[in-house]
């Protein structure tokens, strides 16, 4: 059963969804549907690429990640076919695999171009139904991915701040990533905070003015409604708190400034 | 795999929808469950209609949907099996199959009443799970529409308004479908329009009184924030903003009229 | 095709549950996924053992239910796998096990200890990933519950109030979880009902103060939008309004008192 992963910013009320896994099916009955998330916020691309940088690690050789953030949909932007570490992402070249590239070896980089395994009729606004889950099904049931069309040598790539080192040690990064719970996820990993900072004795992380004190392990080191940084689930460095929602309670969101010292 | 599609009101946050899986993999542990959507606001049965119309396309001979956009469940508002191009639809015979009929050939209409195919108890309150989860399992896994129930000749079709052809020429419609991106989709089809405006050159599309412009072929064909009208993927007319929220900002809903000259 | 459920409070929106999909799916590519419900309140371990609860009935001998709404991940407390009537629950040990446990044959109760069956590098924040789904992955391809870790004679059980019998005859309890619909469903079951009031006629249900009147079988059995009690779906004594949202126009919410006299 080959899995093939959908990350889009269609939500879940629509038919949009449904339509795509419809031809998929067709193409390939045994397919192993995955729905990771259909509630990027519409057009968010920078979203779209961290989610799939944080899937990428638990899927293996032949997965197919589908992925439909297309604010420039019908327009001259390309589809593409990339393959790393032996799965292969279709996506519109807008740098949802930004994240992906940075980290990972590519294989071997397509424009989807071969109408043939499209279908026929390819409407101007839903390419992710009349093209990307076609070719996600022939690639499915067996297909190569040279036929999907001809190599290319370039990709877009998001222009994404990494932190930066303090002249006295420390870093700065930024909110990368506000989940579910309202934990804030920065664009600090683990192995650039101990680049940066050395031993974490007397470390002390920032959240805009806010200080909120040394790194800990899990949550629940803190009392319920106290605040908590650690080295997250993702590799990451994070805020939050314990059983409550750090982003509204700090009014933080994507892009503010978070600082270890 | 037999697919089983699921389009329901129940909302994602309860047990309601993993009970109906329940029961059918029970019956049928191999089938391909497809999630169409279960946010159809309750009770909201042409919005249900609009759904499965859509998906219809994209799926083939075989499948078997489960509608539950059910008000009336428990009182004396039958079940139906309704059979079209070889698809099979289960659903309360309320209206969610009207656009189906309207578009494609009924091969088989039959009344769900065969009780040795439901659950042992049935609820009053959840035929979901007691009569359409067991009766799609026992299809899934191969029974014939012969043993659902008895042949019928007549179902409950939604009263819809189809847009008018305008005297002096155009057409005027209404918004029939909100999507998740604030798209406004009409019940103007792509050949209605043409057959009101013949060529489309000075055509202009109107969102109640305000002028939306000529049709385009895309979002992109517009700046970001512009407003665009085109015949979008459903094959029907469609005012968006390009990368914007059409409903909310020009503040239409299902009703709001459309007019074409 | 073995099946895994999984009940959490990750939300819909972010990676985590992909994450663990992937982590299954490379131990047992064949698993069928059943998402029973991702938008448990945060930390609201008395909602999960609730769903969990709901749906056991309808799933069978070998499944695998995977819950996670873990306030307390990385702390000391437990993983657990609880076999229940054939069937498997992996969760921590905070009382999301507590209605099954109520209710169903305990058959084996182990702690989740044994690290050779868990991901290599495990996170203090992320266990449902790191430790629940690949021990889900191993028993679902067939692994035995006895290398899961030592039997254990312990489990955390939730607090939860029983309804009590009233000196006059008729019974308190309260509302236990609001579903989708706003339906009010209580902690009163058809059978501690019968027991308490012996024959249903004149009997009646009170919100709060407020007298909804005597028993009915259906939601349609009142007009749209008047107020009607029932036995529902789950065997609870439930309170609605037909086509509208008992919870919101009743102001009632977990915890609201009902009475039936």
């Amino acid at each position: 059963m080959p899995i093939i992963t959908l990350t889009t910013d269609f939500g879940e009320a629509d038919h949009y969804v449904a339509c795509m896994k419809g031809v998929m099916l067709q193409l390939c009955p045994t397919a192993q549907l995955v729905d990771v998330t259909h509630t990027i916020p519409p057009h968010d691309v920078v979203r779209g690429a961290f989610v799939l940088r944080q899937i990428f690690d638990y899927y293996t050789e032949g997965t197919i990640h589908v992925v439909v953030v297309d604010p420039g949909v019908g327009t001259t932007r390309r589809l593409i076919a990339a393959s790393y570490d032996g799965q292969i992402i279709l996506a519109p070249d807008n740098g949802l695999v930004s994240l992906i590239h940075r980290d990972f070896a590519l294989d071997e980089l397509r424009a989807i171009a071969n109408t043939r395994i499209f279908r026929q009729e390819i409407s101007s606004t839903f390419h992710g139904r009349d093209v990307l889950a076609p070719v996600a099904g022939h690639l499915a049931r067996g297909m190569s991915l040279v036929n999907v069309g001809p190599l290319i040598e370039q990709l877009e790539i998001l222009n994404l701040d990494p932190p930066v080192p303090l002249p006295n040690g420390g870093i700065e990064g930024q909110v990368l990533y506000v989940d579910h719970f309202g934990n804030l996820i920065t664009n600090i990993s683990e192995t650039e905070l101990a680049g940066a900072v050395g031993s974490k004795v007397d470390l002390n992380v920032y959240v805009g003015p806010l200080r909120v004190g040394p790194l800990r392990t899990t949550y629940g080191d803190v009392s319920p409604g106290e605040i908590v940084s650690l080295i997250g689930s993702t590799g990451m460095l994070e805020v939050a708190i314990n059983q409550g929602n750090a982003a509204s309670q700090l009014r933080a969101s994507p892009g503010t400034i978070v600082v270890v010292r």
